[in-house]
């Protein structure tokens, strides 16, 4: 009963009016080939593609899951086929260098086909996903070797690749990693251990996969300082690039879980498989948190996707079905009763799943714009202040974005009441595949951490200075302009933003000094100030949404409706979604006492 | 892997020292039997069957589910058995009348029979909680002679009981019911209809099934006057009572659903069953409303349930999974990491369980002295004043405690990170089976409806008022009193609720008079304002608990650790979970413009 179809019209609108990529575009000499007419293909294709073959597989996936039977893993009828067909159409390589067989297209536009293929089936999106993943640690860190040896066929798709880093003892404290890495007299390194939670670890779509595993030498420094990177192919290469004999990789099981169930999560034994070392010993911590930034932007990007998908199936049955009278006299008279749509609540329920969807995508292209400079930057404190600001971004957009996604897909099945819990409907499915995205990459504990500790105290509030001028800058530009009527239009949302903004950096300096003597103040605030953050994120997106729109409206174009729909949404946002900063101001600065003075052992008297 | 023990010190912390049952029995002749020792010996006893047959069942029953074939439902393997040792030690007429076989104790005492085994197995414990709606309704509106053939099976667990209410094309909007009851030449009525959704439906549990069906007569009113309410049996009952030929009752289907999977959700297609008229006719709503307020209390205990047992699985796995050094210094040097539990964040999503928890558990029995009360009420006047303020509770009980339900059961996954997500813990079921509770027994959107629109703005406030001055007067009297120790470590919770309560009023008031001008302003604030509510009545909750265990600290008893506990929980609730009640009172003020200007056909430009 899922349907997807691309929302276009909406990202046009975040893609050319708001960020203005192509302006973008003509500034690198590089993507000269990112043209409207080649944009337009992209998403008109990628679209068909989507609605075509991915989004009928969503429900069916889920229902048949993957099947394990003696180390073969076999994915749901129909992924195979739509898998050929996407590589075969050239997708995968969209955003990666023309040399390995790639498209060479900005990264920007390969998150429009993440976008679409992820919201038309994440748990199929998840193979391909993974595959870029360990594309880009090559990409980053390999040797020529490497690179000529894996990224052709990574590139096209014909084998896929994974992420080794969980053991069953630690996921979030690498430290402890104990997969073992020695060397060999082939100048290669004998790799044994065994890893956990491995999506893409083992399937029938790729001729191979390309394990890049975490593991320790044996003379490696204790905890994340031992940790080295490695490559190790399912089955071996031989000299003449083509697929040999199996290496010592097995799958010894996949798991059970509550939802992406067509997404193999496997269990991958190394019993003194070959492995080859990428760039230096015991730096694998350091080469892993280069590519962080983009793999907990996919992530975060199931947010927006969870989101969309609710949004698309609650809609429409939110205008069919039928149910009391409008409490403010009935609007449907020739009907048995009113379509559920014209109640407030459950007004308010789509409006925040709409909210979430364009609010969160436009996040996605904001940080993609960043992405994308910085892949083409030159000089290294250019460099250095855009993976910053990456940097400073990511672990808002990873949680935030994923919270909201997963609030989205319930709201959306608050929408279908009691019809909502029933597997028919497909929102049940929404949520329980949206319940992962808070927790992998990085729980949003985690990435609270990662921005209070990492990025704004230990970096001085450095990005965030640089952030919040830009966003005081643009509400100054709009509220200090001749244009009385725009002022007026803009007021309601650069009068609470700049507000918000403006706090928003004197708490992180209370913070920063609180934690000084405290540094318990850094746990105890970080997800709620990181919630916080990301609603001033959002509310900077919304703001310049409906400047932009505002500006058009003023136009008086053809398609006006979906112009002021965005104003709308924006007052929506503003007045109901953003005061969530009046209390998480509150909570986040409140004294970390009241989460540590209970003693362990008094949590529970049973 | 989940494992259940009935929280006894809790329940008796509440029981005994917050509210004080057993001064409260002893004013009522009926409750002679309510002592303590036979209390304490039903808490023991009903955990022994909680944790050795019921909880044991909870994973098995997830994942077995029911079975249908050709009309017969067949429950996991296990709950046939383990419902009869439910039905053989009496526990299923623990609170209902003597005369019917009841051991007439009061419904408080049932409360605790309901948590014990709902906590410990919701899907199993629905077949006999529908069998008590079904049976509340039949002594408040069944003739004699009704109540002669039904109630004595019914009250000894041999007959299951269900409420047929939902059909395909409404569930809220009961008017729309297509159900049809023609009078025959018995005295009886043939009735003919489809109802979905029917929880406990169909089974193999016990010998018969009474189905108490809304159905409309041929001339009937239109909408919801027209609705009357019949019982009809799966089997027929001959003369001397016992089960006769076959009724024209069939169950055509099960539903697949997100979780209860071991509770049958049952089509059930009557084809001219004979039908009972219970009291009279097109009064059925009516009758309805009466039950409504304990069958919805049931499902307001299902968001205590979810939150005991996510935290009972969280905790121990918090003392144990090793990540990490707590970031004010390592805890537990001689461990390769410290337990997760020594982490701020950690602890904050722990204690939102605990808090939860036992908030929850707080709530209900405050509700359920109300209903013993009423029970036992003689006056009329007295009786609808009793009414008036369970009716006001109800709504905010059933919304509030499911949606915190689901929020403490989504924080107990949290704690696990990834491992949440992986079937074997059993959070991931909890999650799902949670899901339900914000949807069946009327949504949190209607909820929020019953509260503002019929027991605030049609009552005038009247319950609201009583409350208030309830908790206000709680709030002077530790405030101002002699003891200055005391009232040192009550003002923290005594000054943030009592301003809280005295907003609650105006606000409402406020509320009242913005409605009538705009009818949309009841369904626009309708939600927020009912979890406003709900925060201030738990709100008031930790500050009875605190109170007494500040009470039983100053006498420095055996297990002071257990108050102290209760203190510091009571703080973390005002520190970090009260102050949400900021941004609900800015949004659910806020206009219904940016709810309801935007146009049906803006929702999407697809």
């Amino acid at each position: 009963m899922t349907a997807y179809t691309a929302p276009i019209a909406d990202m046009k609108f975040v893609f050319e009016e708001v960020f203005d990529f192509y302006s973008h575009y003509e500034k690198f000499p590089a993507f000269e080939e990112a043209t409207p007419d080649l944009v337009d293909m992209i998403m008109s294709e990628c679209n068909k593609l989507c609605e075509s073959e991915l989004a009928p597989l969503y429900q069916s996936g889920d229902k048949e899951g993957c099947h394990f039977d003696n180390g073969v893993v076999t994915t749901p009828k129909g992924f195979k086929e739509a898998y050929q067909h996407y590589i075969e159409g050239g997708w995968h390589g969209l955003s990666h260098p023309v040399e390995y067989g790639g498209q060479g297209l900005p990264q920007s536009i390969g998150l429009i086909r993440t976008e679409m293929i992820g919201t038309a089936n994440w748990a199929w999106a998840m193979y391909s996903g993974l595959t870029l993943g360990a594309m880009n640690t090559l990409i980053e860190h390999g040797d020529e070797q490497q690179k000529q040896t894996y990224l052709p066929k990574l590139t096209s798709g014909e084998w896929g690749g994974t992420m080794c880093l969980t053991e069953a003892q630690c996921g979030t404290d690498l430290g402890q990693v104990r997969t073992k890495a020695v060397p060999n007299d082939q100048g290669s390194y004998d790799i044994s251990g065994s890893k956990i939670f491995i999506s893409a670890g083992e399937h029938d779509l790729t001729e191979n996969i390309i394990h890049i595993v975490l593991a320790k030498l044996p003379d490696a420094p204790k905890g994340t300082r031992g940790i080295s990177l490695f490559i190790v192919p399912k089955l071996s290469i031989n000299e003449d690039g083509s697929v040999g004999e199996p290496n010592q990789v097995s799958c010894g099981s996949i798991e059970e879980k509550m939802g992406i169930k067509a997404s193999a999560t496997a269990v991958i034994n190394f019993d003194g498989a070959k492995g080859f070392l990428i760039g230096e010993a015991n730096k694998g911590l350091e080469y892993m948190f280069t590519f962080m930034n983009t793999a907990r932007i996919g992530t975060a990007m199931q947010g927006v996707c969870s989101s969309e998908l609710a949004y698309q199936i609650s809609l429409p049955y939110a205008k069919e079905r039928l149910s009391m009278r409008s409490i403010s006299g009935t609007k449907y008279p020739d009907k048995v009763a009113d379509p559920i749509i014209v109640h407030p609540d459950v007004r308010k329920m789509l409006l925040t799943q709409k909210a979430i969807s364009e609010g969160g995508r436009a996040m996605i292209f904001y940080a993609g714009k960043i992405v994308d400079q910085l892949d083409q930057a030159k000089d290294e404190k250019e460099k250095a202040k855009l993976d910053d600001q990456l940097g400073f971004l990511t672990p808002i957009l990873k949680a935030f974005l994923t919270e909201l996604g997963l609030e989205s897909a319930n709201s959306g099945l608050q929408v279908f009441g009691g019809h909502g819990y029933i597997k028919e409907w497909g929102l049940e499915q929404i949520v329980r595949d949206a319940r992962i995205s808070t927790l992998y990459e990085g729980t949003t504990g985690i990435q609270g951490l990662d921005l209070l500790g990492r990025k704004i105290l230990l970096q001085r509030g450095r990005s965030l200075k640089l952030f919040a001028k830009e966003i005081l800058t643009f509400c100054k530009n709009n509220s200090m302009i001749s244009d009385n009527e725009h002022k007026r239009r803009m007021n309601k949302f650069i009068w609470p933003l700049s507000k918000a903004v403006v706090n928003w950096q004197q708490y992180s300096l209370r913070l920063a000094l609180k934690a000084r003597k405290n540094r318990d103040v850094v746990g105890s605030a970080s997800v709620d100030y990181l919630m916080y953050s990301g609603y001033i994120t959002m509310g900077y997106m919304w703001a310049m949404m409906a400047q932009k729109a505002n500006e058009r409206i003023a136009e008086k174009p053809e398609n006006i409706e979906f112009y002021k729909a965005k104003v709308r949404t924006a007052e929506f946002y503003f007045e109901r979604i953003f005061p969530r900063i009046k209390t998480l101001s509150t909570t986040m600065m409140s004294n970390p006492k009241s989460l540590m003075r209970l003693e362990e052992d008094s949590f529970s008297f049973l």
